[in-house]
């Protein structure tokens, strides 16, 4: 703060200097849009903060009812500076002061406390990525242009971070509402308003021209030569694969003392080539996370990497396919639904293809999860988010509990025991997600009774409406499932907001567990039922192939086409923009759109995919070749639905996948389990071990013990590769070094000053 | 270094003030001992490390060959400042300059720094523990009096580490020695010396008083009263597990809003009590850790916590064998070894029992790890040494690679890339190790063929010569491991010495891990066989008792009789010590008992038994006690031997067990296969599935799922239960906090001054 100065005149860019803007824009590019002539920007309190253009980044939907005197209200608290419980953001009016909009913006040194508020990290002077420090601003690179040192997807979720975090300093009346809507102390204002139909709403701006370019680069370049989310991905994972095995090879060569020169030549030249695909992919990547944030980045890293990831399956898949003679047959059966094909299913050599496609299923899995760990690592790195200060930072708005002292920061907030958060898991939480867990079982209990009387039924009247009967127990099962799914999210959101975490993160990761189990067991539940108690294995794979088929498609249906049309015809007609409207009516235009539904669909989607593969691929090979195709329509198409279809969202920055992380390592660990069950399952195993001699007692321990030592290599393998590469590992641990050395200066300083 | 002022006249306490330690040895009690009149001691090199007295700390026994001039030129470099390349320690001729010893002490100034150097933790001025910090010496209690600040174990281990921390500053010849004997630049003094002969001893000094008192505390006191290592100790567990009840209770109680202040009444009573007893016990293991170093106080806390834990299974135990009626029969069984009880084995309620144990014991002993890892993480944040920062220290003397700068601390310093040791590991330790496991299975595989050949043999012949012969095979056996097991234990140390570890605990837990497996699987692939090929569960509980009882009885005769009769009759004779002998024979007399054989024989020792214990005490309910007996008796026999058998041990400072944690919960892992496994072999259990119309599949099958929830429950509750208490974590992340906050701070700094 040395150059907060005296100097409180300085205003953000007002009514005149927004004019200035128009013609900056074509410069820079990275404005928004103009803004009119008007009553015009807040002031800001610092002299540093003082810039001739001020970037909308948010818009604040108010209530058809509210007054001027509130608005201005507001808008003054969003203005003031926070030692007099504002802010400290830019706000302005709309078109006046009766509007019922407001545009907020905010000014650099806000922004800068926040990045360092939220544990932020930035390239500092050394090149290196550090935790930002706000006394140490000068030092990183950027600093004096927020827009190249904080992302966009940054500025407006810092934007949102502030105003949610607004507090009531003392009592106090908020002028246009009534008596009973008065403000106590410590409360949160955001809350308060949103609950008093103040503010309707509050969401981040899209950006025209970045989503223009975004988009370009995303979805709508050359079909045939960028498939998936930039050619140069596809072009980087091959080679990162070589890499990796040239690198390999050439350690030992190194090792070996063999051809050391040449070895070393190789190793250089591929590396160099390496580093410059990984440039070009992570640019990609890059800007996806400036525009939406780290979540949504995470999202598209995860679904890239993955969909590259299915290409070894997907060619082993189509191989044991081709070789067994099987893939003309296993088309017709799922299509057809034949059943005529079950007796010599397993006949010549498809009990290898079988065998080897369980293996590989096991391995692939395992590789799969420790590669990602290192790239999402590196990812974190990347978008400085590795460091993240959550648990430092103040609680999240709907956090309550007796206000104390924080024992670790020693700032004054609510606090909440820790073992009354286990205790409300343990006893009311989990019993109740066991209850809904059984209520769902429960309902495929009465559907296969239901079914099972209904063909009985059909059987003796045997007439057309007997024939409809039929669909009854279906269509109820559908219904039932559908509405146990709303009552259940609607349940978790109340138990997850009981458990009161005190981090919006944890927040978010116990509910998306608490939806993650329930859904899951829904998808699974009829699949596990016919793999392991009804042990039909041609069954198993008619089922999984037209789950593949039909819920794909429908999938892609409902979430693409389904919403493109209704923007199309529906909501676009109301929404065409010229561009003479005033500025406020495309804010306003965007509130049109649909708010975006968070990632856990997509999430889901991919973790029941790699269910798919991972427990049950070895009974349908094609599996991968079918995920393959799927997703690198879907990376199009989530890219084109998130840009296009919805509001852009507000995206905390993150530093992994948080729950999803653990759920695909899960899946990946019952993977074994049931690969092994399967093939027990297999009539030709099972034939084989007859011709050999053994017992089925005999078969199903050497299942047993093959399943533990796979179970152990598993866990060997995930323990010998790193977690994170070891340049990561090498830049964290100079971290801690350095701040070590920190403390202990920084003991002595009171000493000396 | 601000008091380190232009005086560099002040020495350590000369020849007189030798004398003057005499009189203060009554008052302080702290003293180790007298030195008499002579050389005296080097100079200390800054005035705030003088000090009238000097207590050896370390003695370094020279080789009968080393001239006056080599013994001066290493009094000189032991006492340099480390800027000149020595090691700022305080050195002692001992008789004269021709004598062979070297009696080594350390000035303030060098404990400080290495304490810094280690990580070590001390009490602030703030009353937490905090990373010592050199620069801010001053706030930390007791700073000024090292015998207060530091423990006796810590002083001892900072002499070692700066011995062997000695590296040539430049190419130089010692005199004395040959040229071939010459120093390269940045060769490691201590190791040259070591291997040219002139060092052929360096070992820590008893100090009589402390030992006496300890040991009074330890293992003599009133046997009655004091059966384990302090009666203490035994009521503190009573209370602890009383307080964890009545804990949760409460906080139910407080939870459902019933009885409010009762409660916390009934609560707080108990929690003073508590910490009462809490204060009582840690006063004691406070005392091993003062003389011995943590290592050997984790390890003694660890037997503590151990035996006590016993006491449940141990009451099950009893309580199962006598209602089942098989306490006298099992005794006589394993004691005669007769055969007879096999038909009516598992007749009655023992099958109850039985799955009660196995239940039981799978529940125990996850419960058991979890608390004590609880339990070690208070210790270490007790004994300071929760945070060592054996990272970034300089690596451990044998450690060699070419020479770089350290990417973390920006140090010069040998570096050894991570996958070259990955490599080394994989490609040579793993298969060696494995190869090594093949030789102990052919072994017993050659046994039982010799043993079948054998009896064969004396069924045919039936001479006493064949009865002879019957042995053989034991004995070749017996030969054979033992044999083996020498020649392992050399191969691991060079291979372990191959992999090239940076640190020294690295080092320590690679060798540790490689000679436990192969010691595990000596001890237990005769029971595996037993239990998993031969499916002969009174044989294995034979076996079993007989493990148990006699390998127990061999191994107190060969720990602790056998060296306390050697010492006694053997040494004892040569090493009469008069209050009139010089000082220095007095020294050297301790180097005439056998050197520390360190911890690996003591805690492979409770491995073993708490496997027999965990993985197979459901088929011989007795174990837990006859184990109980044998610690009891082991606590004060391994007091016993540590303080007087042995020469005092260096101790490096230890944050947890290491490896031995991590070998404790795999076998806890492995318990639950076990237990399912004996469940089934169990012919009562098998009778009762045959009698319930049950194929061998089917029961196979549930034993399997059983086994799969089972593994499930455990991970679960390993997950509820926190690693650390709540205290510790506060106090860990206000670390982290703080130096979060330092770093910014710091880096402010240059701009300000």
């Amino acid at each position: 703060m040395s150059k907060a100065g005296a100097d409180e005149g300085g205003a953000g860019g007002c009514g005149d200097s927004a004019k200035q803007l128009e013609a900056k824009d074509e410069k820079g590019g990275t404005l928004l849009s103009k803004l009119p002539a008007g009553p015009g920007w807040t002031k800001v309190s610092c002299p540093c903060c003082f810039s001739e253009r001020v970037e909308p980044l948010v818009v604040v939907k108010l209530g058809g009812k509210v007054g001027p005197e509130t608005k201005r209200w507001l808008i003054k608290m969003i203005g003031a500076p926070q030692k007099d419980g504002g802010a400290a953001l830019l706000a302005h009016p709309g078109e006046d002061a009766s509007g019922d909009i407001i545009v907020v913006s905010a000014p650099r040194c806000t922004l800068l406390r926040a990045a360092e508020e939220l544990g932020l990290c930035k390239t500092y002077r050394s090149g290196d990525m550090e935790a930002f420090s706000y006394n140490d601003r000068d030092n990183f690179k950027d600093s004096d242009n927020m827009e190249a040192f904080l992302t966009l997807a940054e500025r407006q979720y810092i934007v949102k971070y502030e105003l949610d975090g607004l507090r009531a300093q003392k009592d106090l009346r908020i002028p246009g509402l009534p008596e009973s809507r008065m403000l106590q102390k410590r409360d949160n204002i955001w809350q308060k308003l949103s609950s008093a139909g103040v503010v309707v709403d509050t969401f981040p701006l899209h950006n025209r021209k970045k989503l223009k370019d975004l988009g370009e680069a995303w979805y709508s370049g050359n079909q045939l030569a960028q498939p998936l989310g930039g050619w140069k991905y596809n072009t980087l994972l091959l080679h990162l694969h070589a890499v990796l095995f040239i690198q390999i090879a050439v350690k030992i060569l190194h090792y070996m003392h063999l051809s050391l020169l040449e070895g070393t030549m190789i190793h250089n030249r591929w590396l160099r080539r390496c580093a410059h695909t990984r440039y070009l992919c992570l640019t990609y990547l890059d800007s996806v996370n400036d525009y939406f944030g780290s979540a949504v980045a995470f999202y598209f890293s995860f679904l890239d990497f993955y969909t590259w990831s299915l290409l070894t399956p997907a060619i082993l898949g189509l191989t044991i396919s081709y070789f067994s003679g099987e893939a003309q047959k296993e088309m017709v059966d799922s299509v057809s639904g034949s059943k005529v094909i079950i007796n010599d299913d397993d006949s010549g050599p498809m009990i290898s293809g079988h065998m080897l496609q369980a293996m590989f299923s096991m391995i692939w899995s395992t590789v799969f999860m420790e590669l990602w760990k290192r790239r999402s690592s590196s990812l974190s790195y990347r978008w400085g988010t590795m460091n993240l200060a959550e648990r430092f930072a103040e609680p999240r708005p709907n956090f309550h509990g007796d206000l104390g002292v924080n024992p670790v920061t020693g700032r004054m907030e609510p606090l909440f025991p820790e073992w009354k958060r286990d205790l409300r898991m343990v006893l009311v939480s989990v019993p109740v997600v066991g209850l809904f867990l059984g209520l769902v079982v429960l309902g495929m209990m009465c559907f296969y009774w239901g079914e099972a009387q209904v063909k009985q039924l059909h059987k003796d009247w045997d007439s057309l409406l007997s024939q409809a009967l039929l669909y009854i127990p279906s269509v109820l099962h559908i219904v039932y499932t559908n509405m146990l799914g709303n009552v259940y999210r609607n349940v978790a959101q109340s138990l997850t907001e009981y458990e009161n975490h005190r981090e919006e993160s944890a927040f978010e990761n116990h509910l998306t567990a608490k939806i993650l189990v329930f859904t899951f067991f829904n998808n699974f539940a009829v699949l596990f039922h016919i793999a392991f108690f009804k042990q039909d294995v041609p069954l198993l794979r008619k089922r999984l192939a037209s789950l593949l088929i039909v819920s794909q498609l429908v999938n892609q249906v409902t979430e693409v086409v389904i919403p493109f049309l209704v923007d199309r015809f529906i909501s676009a007609p109301h929404r065409t923009e010229s561009e003479d409207d005033p500025q406020e009516d495309k804010f306003r235009n965007q509130r049109t759109l649909p708010v975006f539904p968070g990632l856990f669909a997509e999430y889901i989607e991919l973790l029941v995919q790699f269910g798919y593969l991972s427990l049950f691929s070895c009974v349908y090979p094609l599996t991968a070749v079918l995920l393959l195709i799927n997703n690198i329509t879907e990376i199009r198409s989530d890219a084109y639905k998130i840009c296009n279809l919805f509001r852009k969202p507000f995206s905390p920055p993150v530093a992994n996948m948080g729950v999803w992380q653990v759920a695909f390592e899960v899946l990946s660990f019952v993977s074994v389990i049931s690969n092994c069950w399967l093939l027990l399952l297999s009539p030709r195993l099972q034939e084989l071990c007859r011709e050999g001699g053994l017992t089925s007692t005999n078969v199903l321990l050497l299942a047993v013990l093959g399943e533990h030592v796979l179970i152990l290599i598993k866990f060997i393998m995930a323990a010998l590769i790193p977690d994170e590469p070891d340049w990561i590992r090498k830049k964290r641990e100079q971290m801690e070094y350095t701040s070590m050395q920190a403390l202990k200066e920084q003991k002595l300083q009171p000493e000396v000053s």
